[in-house]
């Protein structure tokens, strides 16, 4: 029962996971059989189910728990709306084209791939013991076969240091910068060694048109958010006028990525769930910020990437919203809200960080961001964006269309002040000013309370003189008006919420989970395992009859329809493998738990328990095994408890 | 207990219904402060959850009780999947345009309006009391702005006779029909009294241009299916390798309509889900026909369309199938299936019929296929398809990119045939043939088992002359080869599998559940109700604090965790307004089930239970009630058995 699994045995290798996920269809490139399009992906059986897990547990970790308002809005949408929200002008990514071949890449890509390989070289030159990170699988196989393999180049200290400094900064450079990297440094497109043109803006948003005329031009969404904001009228209304409120919404959204790569990390089409927290811009506190106040962070703050380092530091959330690391409560407590969901479903805590965006690296809406990053085979990965993005999006939807998108609070305590104002006499102000009656009023109104103690001054000296914009004069005499002191009382505000927003790539986060869960047996290496969680497993048990013989059944049934009743997902395998090679099978489909049935189950209704991992079984009637594995699923007991309820299997079980 | 409440008090209207869908955010037009984009639609709070629990019950209804494998495939789409699937060519509606105004319409619906209130309009002539169906609720508004109010004008007999005809088998009509028909009966656009041009294709499809050089086009798919058929190798191997299976997609599609209409029953973006069932095209019979055997549809086959009659038969699936009425058991069992589906999460069985396509409407992949239409107040309206695809789809994707979409099946006997053979000499044939010899192999292979027969008579004989296609003439001798008899095993066959598929609209079968669960309060028309059944409804049960002092908390709090448990969603309402109120608008929520919670209720631990419809209130101790409620959510109880385990609350409860 303690076998412990050596995990570790075989180091891991992208590619084996990668012919488990598209040999048992996780996913797959999609429209493959017609040459495939880069950046689209179509995910099969094990695959759905897992991201359905996912998705089942993010509405429970986040909608349920938190009450928030779900939304599910277009994705088609009209372009006056991205225009407003700034995604016409400026999202987009800066490209380069090659100038011989036409070939278009990434401008900040390229850069870092250059520079990278260019200190790589240099690493090998000091230790020719060094192995390089490897890349992207295809890229390395066309490398591979078009070029000599890496030579040794040794670069002098200073320049080392230099390359170092610009990659640590990197997403801090705008086009025209990267475009001065690549003339200074003399960076080419490196399959072709030509030079590149200078970075263009390249818009992310796949266009479209809509109706028959042809003249209404749209846009796929890039993120759910504006569907959020444009809504926010009935949200506020659905939440009785009351901030603060968040919603939430899972869907697909669309970006027209310029060199999609690194499978799901990078894809034109994705799932992703955003939650707009919505809050009073002057108290971005959170009422439950307690209860997770001790969750402690990796965190890699903007001043640290700045200076060129990549350290982290570990720390509570509480301590950094007190030290100001964190702006705000809010934002503090999704972060670790957003650690506590990612750990659970099966990310390892290990392999996670959140860096904050630096300056010029942030979204234009954005006034402060955290990436949750995971570590894989690629690198590290924004997997959840955390931003701040402030009152940016109500107040141009607002300021475009002429609704106001705000909320109006009423004041627990009226606001009470005093000041000066200007009470004309009703019976001759009008009579005497004539035409000029509202010029001057205008004039009296914009008085502060300086000038109008002034004003009153002059007029206890019998008479003031006043001067228009436009240089027109006007004599008050102390008959058209007195100034006196009053008081007003002000029972509402009327204000802009700002919104704090965790933005969910649930594709990046579902590859993550399965490099992290990936590895293969010690004295096996093609024998893949998935260590799936049971709370994101597509299934949770796999019933094996040891034989397809009749007898069987009845008792399958029975404990598929038990099994049912508890809420737990099993399917039954009754191919006529050897058992051996169904569960190995299903090892690679990440079921954490096997239920195997014989003829002396029948005999003596006992059955066993596998767990995935360490292959242990354990054996026992059919009733505590089925009420045993379902607290397994359900995560209220572990196998170490499980290994005491029940008996260690040896491998027999009698017929009598 | 027995307070039937009565439901159809005021008549149904749609305004009263869209006024509480729109005011609770069930939905809402999409960009509404944009000015709206006509067919798209956001879903609020409510309506999400009818739809995820509507999604969730199709899910558990058809993937996972039928072991269907799920998909969740790319929508963008590149052109040439398209192109070979037909849907650039013939996805198609036929539009119009206002020859003045340029305003564009659909042929077939301005055949439809304008023909139907001539109808109408000969109707009151003959019955002043009259009252035509209600349109479009905006359309009505404009043309009650605009034009005078419609006048009797009675049509001679054969001419209503004719109208009728047309209608009933409108959707048979194509372009060039539909052009007659506006000549023939002087159809103009209503709106301007201006004539139309001749009805020309509009491909329904969005499209739009992938990645950055914006050579490759591509489409927003129309429905999910293509990514089934482009998946069918790797779906066919998950199965290991047979038939028959299911797999099944719940995605989001795009449809460009030419004038999208009747709220969310003709949208370009919506929720569909479908099902591919992959059938060995020599056998459609279905494991399980038996258990829907007996299930009864109101059916309307082709021939009485064809006829110009709308009237329905009302016959079991077992005897419409055995009768030939549908083809087959596979598509009869899913007309079932579909019906069990839909009269459980509420539509009314009355309202809903199957009606088959008449042989022009059929899509151009389609041998047969059946509508579920589901009668609301714009008419009847096609919510699931379900359609004989055939081997169409496999075949033109094979076809076109040379992929084997097929089945290799392991004959269980093995197929022995005899046939005549030429067997060469294999030392004399090529050196006395020379350079012939595979032009003569070639003949030989070509001949049927008659030629070989004649061929090895002429042998016997002495010689042969056979001659090639150009004309070429060889001379055989005995020597050169023999003519034999042999056996052949055929061991397996290979074949491209039929497609069944039933296709839902989501969208339409949700619009439609919700004019069927509408009503008002006999009392008072404007407290409307919404029934829908616990197993659909956004939150199951509202736990209602009588007020809002803190001595209520502990025990709100204890029956919100235990229902949790239980696994059914609750809501506590502990907002300042009355008891009714709160749950007056729960009641247009859908929320059947009410738990109010007072000072008594501490004191004795027990709580009131109130029913939506009756409004009629139990009373019993809060483990009871919780249990109770659990079993009318679960349905394993109805209210009559509720009734009997709790007490009839009097409204009064004492506090000691």
């Amino acid at each position: 029962a303690n076998a412990t699994p050596n995990k570790t045995a075989h180091p891991f290798e992208r590619s084996r996971l990668e012919s488990l996920l598209f040999g048992r269809f996780f996913y797959a490139p999609a429209f493959d059989i017609y040459g495939g399009v880069k950046g689209l992906y179509d995910f099969g059986p094990p695959g759905s189910s897992l991201q359905s897990n996912i998705i089942a547990e993010w509405r429970k970790h986040f909608i349920v728990q938190e009450h928030m308002l779900e939304l599910d809005t277009a994705i088609i949408t009209p372009a006056p709306v991205f225009e407003t929200s700034g995604h016409v002008a400026r999202f987009a990514d800066w490209m380069v084209k090659d100038v011989e071949t036409g070939e278009v890449l990434r401008a900040d890509h390229l850069v870092k791939n250059v520079l990278q390989d260019r200190l790589d070289r240099d690493r090998l030159a000091r230790d020719p013991a060094f192995q390089p990170k490897k890349e992207d699988d295809k890229k390395k196989k066309k490398a591979e076969k078009d070029k000599p393999k890496a030579e040794p180049v040794k670069l002098p200290d200073e320049v080392v240091a230099e390359y170092e400094n610009i990659l640590a900064k990197l997403d801090n450079y705008g086009g025209p910068e990267l475009g001065e990297l690549c003339q200074k440094h003399k960076i080419t497109n490196p399959d072709t060694d030509n030079k590149v043109t200078e970075p263009k803006m390249f818009n992310l948003m796949f266009k479209t048109s809509i109706g028959p005329a042809g003249d209404v031009s749209g846009y796929l969404r890039p993120e759910t958010a504006q569907g959020h904001f444009l809504n926010f009228n009935r949200l506020l209304a659905f939440n009785n006028g009351t901030v603060p409120f968040a919603s939430a919404q899972i869907g697909r959204s669309f970006r027209n990525e310029i060199s999609p790569r690194a499978g799901l990390l990078r894809v034109r089409e994705f799932t992703m769930a955003e939650i707009e927290h919505f809050v009073d811009p002057e108290d971005k506190s959170h009422a439950t910020f307690h209860e997770v106040r001790d969750v402690e962070l990796d965190l890699l703050d903007r001043h640290v990437q700045e200076s060129g380092s990549t350290k982290v530091a570990r720390l509570s959330v509480g301590a950094a919203v007190d030290q100001g690391i964190i702006a705000n409560e809010t934002l503090g407590y999704f972060l670790a809200r957003i650690y506590l969901f990612l750990t659970k479903i099966g990310i390892n805590p290990k392999r996670l960080r959140f860096r904050q965006h630096m300056a010029n690296e942030m979204a234009h809406y954005a006034t402060d961001c955290w990436d949750a990053e995971i570590e894989n085979s690629y690198g590290w990965t924004e997997c959840v964006g955390c931003a701040d993005r402030a009152a940016y999006d109500l107040t141009v939807h607002s300021e475009k269309t002429g609704h106001p998108l705000t909320v109006k609070q009423q004041l627990a305590e009226p606001i009470v002040t005093e000041r000066e104002v200007a009470v004309p006499n009703k019976r001759l102000f009008g009579k005497t000013l004539g035409r000029s009656t509202p010029v001057v009023t205008g004039l009296l109104d914009a008085m502060d309370d300086a000038q109008l103690l002034k004003l009153k001054g002059e007029l206890a000296q019998g008479a003031a003189t006043i001067v228009s914009n436009d240089g027109q004069e006007f004599k008050l005499t102390p008959d058209l008006l007195t100034i006196e002191r009053r008081t007003f009382r002000q029972t509402t505000r009327e204000f802009t919420p700002n919104v704090i927003e965790p933005s969910f790539g649930l594709g990046r986060i579902l590859y993550c989970l399965l490099e992290h869960s990936f590895w293969s047996r010690e004295q096996d290496m093609d024998r893949g395992v998935l260590s799936l969680p049971a709370l994101v497993a597509p299934t949770k048990v796999l019933i094996v009859p040891l034989s397809t013989k009749k007898e069987l059944s009845p008792l399958v049934a029975e404990i598929t329809a038990k099994l049912r009743k508890a809420g737990v997902f099993s399917r039954v395998d009754d191919s006529s493998q050897s058992i051996g090679k169904r569960y190995a099978r299903n090892d690679m489909l990440g079921t954490p738990f096997g239920i195997t049935v014989d003829f002396a189950s029948v005999q003596n209704r006992t059955v066993t328990l596998r767990e995935r991992d360490t292959t242990v079984q354990l054996i026992g009637p059919v009733d505590d095994v089925i009420a045993t594995v379902t607290e397994l699923v359900d995560d209220t007991i572990d196998w170490t408890e499980a290994c005491k309820r029940l008996s260690i299997y040896d491998g027999v079980q009698a017929v009598e």
